[in-house]
């Protein structure tokens, strides 16, 4: 298998940079790592379970990785590297404010309305707060902070052109709101199956509705953001 | 200590009820559970560091639950109770439809934009997906469902009282977008400090322009929902 077969190896990561015919097998690990949290929520995916899944020995993942906290934090960077990705293919062009605030609202629940952002998510709240790994957690969620803040500001531009209403304070609304609304109906589908099965159409109806409450306050006859 | 300096014993709890007298000890160790997951996240809130700050031994807390599985369905049903209660001691009557939108983010904001929301998520992620607890943790968010469900529908009627709008409908949008608004911000506090800080400020305009744009699609002169 080269490299071109695997993964794209998107960038050099840290402290790897003399490993990159390894990028498919790291990218291998990383994707059991995640599929095991998933599974069996983060704490029971353990190094031998990790292992086992991605059909290596712990041997093999020390040899990439170092440690369990380091395959974490690469766990952590692949969530931000879909996210960076996802934010800097998507474009918003056209159409009435609602169809602009909807296809926004798409590309964020692309990202934080998926399982896979449960898993992101309980490392992301693990790794900050253990003082083995919160000093490196730190520096990757500024590092890609920075990587996404300028397609998020883009985005939201893209959805607000035209109306008048201030970025400054719109933007983080659209984010919040939008990113929030796939947060609470992802969280849905962590409850055990059976649960939360069938709330597809509903969620289909809830997106629908906020939608057009933010297009109404977005709307330039409102005049409330004209400049 | 007697029972009256420790934390408040709340209810009899499933299958304790000849233990009433260990409630206070029981939930000093819930506490130091749901503490010590917030301070070093979940993978690290290992048994003995729940004991070492609850200032007992495994074996006592063996004693009140068996098991770290038993544990932290504790945490999950604790967290839950505490939605339960601040569920059904909420009010919302009187003014503006957007007052009262208001109103209703401020409660559901109390619980799942608080700090302990983020331990009880952890708890919830990882005893779902883990076979030796989902069955038990299905049982318990069904439960749970089924005593906030009517304070939910309570409250969304309270909100829509006089707007002519579909509670079937709008209820479920409110709770979501209300929802997640909060638990998008209170994602931010999961990042290491420094990095989430000084928000709150952002965040109450955000929530006051989501309030707006809720009560836009749920002003009655709009026409939309009138029955």
């Amino acid at each position: 298998m080269t490299a071109s077969q695997g993964p794209s190896p998107s960038r050099s990561r840290g402290g790897e940079t003399n490993a990159r015919s390894d990028q498919p097998a790291r990218a291998a690990v990383v994707e059991a790592a995640i599929q095991c949290i998933l599974e069996r929520g983060l704490y029971r995916a353990s190094s031998n379970a990790i292992a086992e899944r991605a059909g290596v020995t712990w041997g093999a993942i020390q040899h990439h990785f170092g440690s369990r906290e380091a395959l974490m934090l690469a766990v952590l960077e692949e969530g931000n590297d879909r996210l960076r990705r996802l934010l800097a293919a998507a474009e918003i062009g056209g159409g009435t404010v609602e169809e602009r605030v909807a296809a926004y609202l798409g590309v964020l629940d692309a990202y934080y309305g998926s399982r896979e952002y449960l898993a992101f998510m309980q490392v992301l709240l693990t790794l900050a707060h253990d003082p083995r790994t919160s000093e490196q957690t730190l520096a990757t969620m500024q590092r890609i902070t920075g990587s996404v803040d300028a397609d998020l500001h883009r985005l939201a531009g893209e959805v607000l052109a035209g109306t008048g209403a201030d970025e400054a304070t719109l933007g983080p609304l659209l984010f919040h709101a939008l990113r929030g609304m796939a947060m609470s109906h992802v969280m849905i589908s962590a409850n055990p199956p059976a649960y939360g099965a069938g709330r597809a159409a509903e969620f289909a109806t809830q997106n629908e509705l906020l939608v057009q409450a933010i297009g109404l306050l977005l709307a330039p006859r409102t005049g409330r953001f004209e400049s």
